[in-house]
């Protein structure tokens, strides 16, 4: 059968841990499997060409960073198929242009459009292993485009779209999905299986453990994904279609440090304001999250709202150049928050895991900044600095009260 | 006017180098000129590469070493569109595949076929300053093939031919071509103009300031080449078409050691034997120099040559494994020669110049192990550990006898 397997920057690091990755590649086709692989950047390689960059220009254009950005994952890829030669198995690499993986023109967060399949096809029918460059495609003009931190995962799952792949696998350094991030909550259980609903909430929760996107892409064309460690030959984390089940607890909690509150105070009360505000973010594509509405008097309103840490200042700025349009007093900002979340199918039916939440929040002396809740999650804004003290009490809290899902069952 | 530069992977070893070669390329820019700037590697970029695939592979694919050696070239164009921007100056980088450099399929040595272009002209009417990747080709399966070590001279000649542009200069480390390499040789001079002939043979003959093609081509396209220091506002070397002078003297001396002498022994006296040899070397590419026939007796001769050091094992293994159709008696070869060579159009017709030579080499007790002459050159192949001390007295002796030419006249 044909699969996708994926690794990250930390697995392909040096040279033992790309002929480490080179061995489980070549173990797959062993097994008479066809095997395309997508790689990141080594270790560091993207950052140290970012710091390369700004050493020369703080405000680098993005185009020529997407230009320089997408040597590292080329790199990588031509790497690989050095070690698995090695190994004495056929390979070959290829970049996004050979491919043929046609994105958007926005340059340092494009987004895929469509794939040719022909050159992959041609190579896999040749009995080669193909290693692809991650993390980039190509625009209507030949440039080179890069989808955005972590999008390897989603070239991963694209690739195993269009080629009808069995199975898409991405190896990162963790075994798999947790019930909370492991480095904080020491009593954390690894997710067997988990839907891709759930899933979707704890990696825009900031559990950082897979793509966004790619688990957007693999719901949308139903690829079979599953998160593994390149380290272990443990089974990692099944990621797919819900199946309806009566009785659904807590998938898992995520914590999001990397944002910024940011409120507008004192808007005329009249309707279209939300809007105003919003389609500014929407046009520089600045992601909204947690929005909160307060009303003051009569005649003026609140609107609070949370964005990524990087996106602050070109809020603040973008807000200020529209005060006159907008109308409104003043601006306060806050990018000592966090965000913790409790993501579960069916949540909505339980109000029991919000207040338990609340309860754990309150033993352990958190003040909660905002509260948002959706069909399947529950998310709570504190200080950043009462983070990782919330984690742990609400996981131990969900533990004893047994509100943890058996996800084995889905 | 349109001009193309070629900056070397020393000019832009680090940030500060970068933004001082940006400060050039926007002099020239700003005095109204287009500009179409050629880049290498920065510093010891390649040979990093190099290392990590040889770190994984020793004999790595010659297609996956150029996948990887062709990121260098890439990350050096967009460092420098990035440094140009800082300039306050448009900039666009493009790689191979972006301009179109058309090139064989032999991988590691590629020759240019065509270049578009399209792109270029397109973007130098958009204003901008266009970077291209030097080294690097595509070839017609898309796949990324490089031109050989300092091949970034003949992107540059190429570039200059296909444009059109008036000048094409060639920035290194050096401030011109001289008459001896003078961190060798103390005295030697710098040549303000050189003929094409002389310095493709002194380029060949290892004074290794600018790549043998890119001289050809230049020569074959009539593009006026300039060697300039990237440091300093010198005026450097021209080299351009010879004009007919009456008296020519020495334009310099090369020493190259790069080279080994291979001697089959013992070959049975018919015709043939040569094409023979020299066919098998051709076949894998081997440049071979120096040939020397002498004659044992009435039915044995030997052959003697020097090839480039890197294929020597691959000469011995070639002639070895052909040993039953050649019929040789034996194989001998030493890889600590040197070959010191002087240059100079129409030394032909001046023999006084090669025993000039001779009577410095015996007067400073080096022994000569070959000699070939061609119209404008001499070569001696001598013992690699006295080639500095040939150098400096054939260069003292040249001197002493006002051998050296005017080459301000040609």
């Amino acid at each position: 059968m044909l699969i996708v397997q994926k690794y990250g920057g930390s697995s392909v690091a040096n040279a033992d841990k790309i002929v480490n990755v080179a061995k489980r590649i070549t173990n797959t086709f062993k097994k008479g499997n066809k095997v395309v692989v997508v790689l990141s950047a080594q270790g560091d390689v993207t950052d140290e060409l970012l710091a390369k960059a700004a050493e020369i220009n703080h405000e680098a254009s993005k185009r020529e960073l997407d230009m320089l950005l997408s040597t590292g994952e080329q790199q990588s890829a031509a790497l690989m198929a050095i070690a698995i030669h090695k190994e004495g198995y056929p390979a070959i690499s290829l970049n996004a242009s050979q491919v043929g993986i046609h994105a958007t023109r926005k340059y340092g967060n494009a987004r895929i459009k469509n794939i040719e399949t022909e050159r992959i096809t041609a190579e896999l029918e040749r009995n080669n292993i193909v290693i692809v460059a991650g993390f980039q495609g190509v625009n209507r003009y030949g440039d080179i485009t890069t989808l955005g931190r972590g999008a390897s995962d989603t070239t991963a799952v694209a690739l195993a779209a269009v080629l009808g792949a069995a199975l898409c696998e991405i190896y990162t350094d963790v075994d798999g999905v947790y019930t909370a991030d492991p480095r904080i909550v020491k009593n954390a259980k690894k997710i067997d299986v988990i839907g891709f609903d759930e899933m979707l909430h704890l990696a825009s929760l900031g559990a950082c453990v897979l793509h966004n996107r790619a688990v957007e892409m693999a719901q949308r064309y139903r690829v079979k994904l599953v998160l593994r460690s390149s380290l272990s030959d443990a089974d990692g984390t099944l990621i797919k279609e819900e199946s309806k089940v009566e009785k659904v607890y807590v998938s898992g909690l995520a914590v999001d440090k990397d944002i910024a509150r940011v409120s507008v105070i004192g808007i005329f009360d009249r309707p279209g304001m939300a809007y105003q505000i919003f389609s500014l973010m929407a046009r520089e594509k600045i992601s909204i999250d947690l929005i909160l509405q307060a009303i003051n008097s009569n005649t003026t309103k609140d609107i609070t709202f949370t964005v990524p840490k990087s996106d602050l200042k070109t809020t603040l700025s973008l807000l200020e150049a529209n005060r006159s349009i907008i109308g409104f007093e003043a601006l306060s900002y806050d990018d000592k928050v966090a965000k913790l979340s409790a993501v579960g199918a069916g949540m909505a039916s339980n109000y029991g895991i919000a207040s338990t939440m609340f309860e754990a929040l309150y033993d352990c002396d958190v003040n909660i900044i905002m509260i948002t809740t959706s069909e399947i999650k529950i998310s709570v804004l504190i200080a950043e600095c009462d983070a990782d003290k919330a984690v742990n009490a609400v996981h131990e809290k969900y533990m004893q009260m047994s509100h943890f899902g058996t996800p084995n069952k889905l």
